[in-house]
């Protein structure tokens, strides 16, 4: 089976995708890709979004270096979720945080900093 | 900080949510939550989501009993995306599969059978 028989871009083109850090398992960042990034993520090996802020291609770590080189690339079962399993060359978050999701929210809603969110603590 | 204050649903009112396995770290799905479903699942400690095929609210499991119990909800830096750790109840794609995300890309884009998708293999 081929990509692109199975990849299902949503009504503005974009695909949601998850980078999981290759290693310990800590999802990193929720990000958005085009057809253009993710053609240049698979021929590059390093991650490539769609920025919906700024509009224009996004290579993560162009500007920080720290850069996500993908090791695995993984499709969900209805063709709209991609999985990038990579190697951080850096922190992901621009707040310099490991991960993106360092807040955790308590079930009345309260929000408190939480570290860096590895998956299995 | 409270959630209210902090989170951002997009312009059909949706949140991209990852499911992560709380002890393997296995990404296990990924939905959408409306504010309904997101006070269900932190009111009820099981993940519930808005179906956008079925335009109705879904708990994970209402029908197979696989329900996605909630240890730990975190957001990212900029509101717009969650991640629940859950103890799953069984399978989490509805295929059986263990995690929706059973599909390997490779970089010339075919697309392979892979497993289970454990985090670290």
């Amino acid at each position: 089976m081929k990509l692109t028989d199975l990849v299902k871009f949503n009504d503005q083109g974009l695909l949601c995708t998850v980078v999981q850090h290759a290693q310990t398992g800590q999802v990193l960042m929720v990000g958005y890709m085009n057809s253009e990034s993710l053609a240049r993520t698979l021929r590059d090996g390093r991650a490539c979004f769609w920025s919906r802020s700024r509009r224009r291609l996004w290579t993560k770590g162009e500007t920080s270096g720290h850069f996500l080189h993908v090791q695995e690339v993984r499709i969900d079962c209805d063709g709209d979720a991609l999985l990038l399993k990579c190697a951080p060359a850096g922190p992901t978050c621009h707040t310099n945080e490991t991960s993106c999701f360092y807040r955790k929210v308590e079930s009345d809603g309260a929000v408190t900093l939480a570290g860096n969110g590895v998956a299995t603590q």
